[in-house]
């Protein structure tokens, strides 16, 4: 194995930050399986730039699952600052059909905070649903959901890309990434996109399943669900009932270039710092309003999911930091990822966080962000208070 | 002790489903104190009928405890369904004097669901109380909830038998036990009884404590609460504030013969599964809609429980699976039972489901369902599935 | 160190409660680090006035922290009981700068039960602030809460005190305080202050850090939060997000003086008991009316707290007993404070029951009271069961 040991990072730190650029070489020095990009704006400045380990490079982009979902938020933001989206409001009113089976009343703001009930999609969502959800909001606007609103809340992991694309389609008339694109990514030239295009196409990196210690291999039996239980119904098995593996995988071109914003997006790590460092009034001119950004971060729900059964907190798809997942502080808001990766803001700090590990990192039971992305944030905030 | 090992079950289990019959005579065979009925229908039919171990055969009846529950949220079912009764109404329209100490807007779903805040009766209840609960209903009405209508849910394991009649009294002026005699029991020949007739009395098993091992006894002391708590509160000490044992047992013969709809029904396992499979439509008459099915199903509640700080769920009487008892598909609703009881349907699979085990199992603690009812129903689902 | 063993305690224990002096020795005994005053009052006799261990005496006060809030509930009952507050109004009929933010329809009851979601003041609070709170209590009614109301509960240790002051300044146009020591205070000859007066200030012993084990230390170093968390947000850090020490102590003159209900409290354990003695209504006159003592003691909030993950139970400022902290019996409330203090009083009982451990007690993550007075209370119950 000795050749196969990784070298140091390369890339960039801005003076005063070399200790994260220490503890990020201290990972690669230890696991030759290990490699990842992590890269964080400070103010405005990108004073973290890194990558390392095997088969990435600084070009490379990859997928990151659930963290898209916090960069389909802005969208949600814009709409929101610009008066065509009320959070306080019942989805009916954008979505009247939304209203069958008991959802009369059920706001915006639950919807999108993991409160509805509809965790996953009887019969499953196949890669036609992914590329366009139409058919899949109709379908889930007849269910009844599982719990009477506010009763409690539940990772919907999947089928929060159907509410998110649903009330973009009502409320503009286009599509959540085109809005994206157009009102985002593009005057910002962010390297992250909802919907890979053929000509980024060459950086991507397939995603590949992680590798398991024994330990890890114990702790993933212990955690197995039955097939027909609440959390592989909500991991959208597509022929539920009947058993298959997930089909839904961004190694698919066609996944990777709707970027179905659930779990979908792709870009580098830089990218996702660049998302986040967008919604900061450094330049006058923010993504997001800042008491819209205050709004949407105000906890909606917080304690064990329904789902998973850990505790969790969520604002208006925002993430929220909560003791088993401190990825920033108190006023930090961003989303985590499946297999390590970890997105936020945090403007007590004034600071914006991007992390992709590759290949997919074994993270435990239920959480999405690597560790690992929980000590680079830490150590960069203690940094950032003795700078300021 | 060799001369006491149990032999394997007798009954019979329905072709492809031998395995369901293997696993519980491997109970049977490596446990000497074991006895246990199981039953279960799939698709109407009778797939399972099986008893085995001392003590027990196929014609005995046993008390259920708290999944009696599940049985008598049918004849809730038939109210809701026949117009009578509206579970998002206020129980103070089908009961006013319940309105006192800020009661006046909780509503029957809440009632139902233990959420009403009135876990035991000040004073407690005597086997006259069982008998017939009109006095009860009278002096809980003037209670004051334990918290504000929505802070919390908690086991109402006892006190909801009181709810379930009062409100059967209040909308048809006949008991729910008469409702149930003559609306689904006797039509269908189920051998489930809610007051169990002098006819049948001769095939009646008392229950009998469990034989503990030291780990057990241990886990007992630990979860010993004091006698002022609010577990032995809601676990009915009838002479409350002044300890004395639980005066209320099924083998008390006016016990059983009253039926009380909280913990005392009576009967076997075959007669459990009949009460489930009857909501399916096989027949064209299907006990309850599946509409007003798919309303009492609807989680009410999740979380920890107030009463035992267990996570549990319950929609309108019915229990539902969660991660720590996962007795049936995302779908599947019933009730368990102290001391290892187990019944419910399930509409993924087609499955009605019953248990007892005789004597009582340890269950540990707050939970009623016996760990093996758990294997035996994750069995058959999964050969449900590879047949269908 | 067989020369600091400690002597068994002084005092007085009424005929048939020895037991209760017989435990209390055993941890004076055992542990010559122990000093504590205990106190206890049975239908309003003093049946336990108890203190051992170096450095206390009968006579001396020391700070009770959180179990100030406790007292301090007695005159928000007081205004309950004289009309001038509802608990079931918005907060912004007494106090209308309070509506910013989204905060129009937060109830009394809800601001005085950890549920109004701000948990921390942003930039922290000084000692001026504590001395009188109306700039604090201008600054945090222009905060967004943490979450939209309803959301959660989290223990707002710091920040309740303002609101209580506020409140009571809104509706009274005196202070807490006054209507403490005038009403409640010196009618009974209580021994408890809120603000020790000159006169009283020689028999203060300063609180003192708690002599660690090495696995409490550990389990300190465990429970270490992040300098920019919540839990040090509502601990408040003054000079946020700076780190700083905790500035406000009752070992400032100042701060014992002003008496702030948060945490600043001073008496004996015999005056906290005496201060639950008096909701009884022994001589007919008691503080707080019966009925209005059973509102604030209903439940408003019970679960995992937000701040510190335990699972709490709150009243209207009152705490309640749960499985974790089982303090008295199914209808006990009170108040725990940290580093061991506890004090409630117990109807089911006829009981109240005060505790000071000097210097503070380790006590673990998150909890305030002493185990020993956990144990104290519940033989002193029996004890009582076996006598009425």
């Amino acid at each position: 194995m000795a050749d196969r040991s990784n070298s140091a990072s390369t890339g960039t730190v801005a003076d005063g930050f070399e200790r994260v650029r220490d503890l990020f070489d201290s990972y690669l020095l230890t696991d030759s399986n290990y490699s990842a990009q992590v890269a964080m704006y400070w103010r405005g400045q990108l004073i973290v730039d890194l990558v390392g380990g095997p088969g990435l490079d600084a070009d490379s982009v990859s997928c990151v699952f659930s963290s898209s979902k916090g960069v389909a938020a802005l969208v949600i933001g814009r709409l929101i600052d610009a008066g065509k989206l009320d959070p306080s409001a019942p989805v009916v009113e954008y979505w009247p059909e939304f209203g069958a089976k008991g959802k009369e009343k059920v706001l915006v703001s639950q919807l999108l905070s993991h409160q509805a009930g509809l965790i996953g999609l009887d019969g499953g969502m196949t890669v036609d649903d992914v590329v366009d959800s139409t058919a899949a909001a109709e379908r889930i606007a007849q269910m009844r959901p599982m719990w009477r609103p506010g009763a409690a809340f539940g990772y919907h992991g999947i089928t929060i890309g159907i509410f998110l694309e649903e009330l973009v389609r009502r409320v503009t008339g286009t599509t959540l990434q085109e809005v994206y694109e157009k009102e985002i990514r593009a005057p910002r030239n962010i390297d992250f996109w909802l919907g890979l295009p053929e000509s980024e196409d060459h950086r991507y990196r397939p995603v590949e399943p992680p590798v398991l210690s024994t330990a890890q291999l114990l702790d993933t039996e212990e955690h197995e669900f039955p097939s027909d239980s609440l959390s592989v119904f909500g991991s959208n098995n597509p022929a539920f009932p009947k058993e298959s593996g997930l089909a839904l995988s961004p190694n698919d071109r066609r996944v990777r270039a709707a970027g179905f914003p659930a779990a979908f997006g792709v870009g580098s790590a830089r990218g996702l710092a660049q998302v986040y460092s967008s919604v900061f009034d450094w330049d006058g001119d923010p993504v997001v309003s800042k008491d819209t950004l205050e709004i949407m971060a105000q906890e909606q729900t917080w304690g064990p999911d329904r789902v998973f059964g850990n505790v969790r907190s969520f604002g208006i798809v925002f993430m929220r930091p909560t003791l088993g997942l401190q990825f920033g502080s108190v006023k930090a808001f961003g989303h985590d990822g499946a297999a390590g990766r970890l997105a936020f803001a945090d403007p007590l700090h004034d600071l914006a966080f991007g992390y992709i590990p590759w290949p997919m990192q074994y993270t435990g039971y239920g959480v999405g962000a690597d560790p690992k992305s929980l000590e680079l944030s830490r150590l960069v905030r203690e940094t950032i208070r003795q700078h300021a």
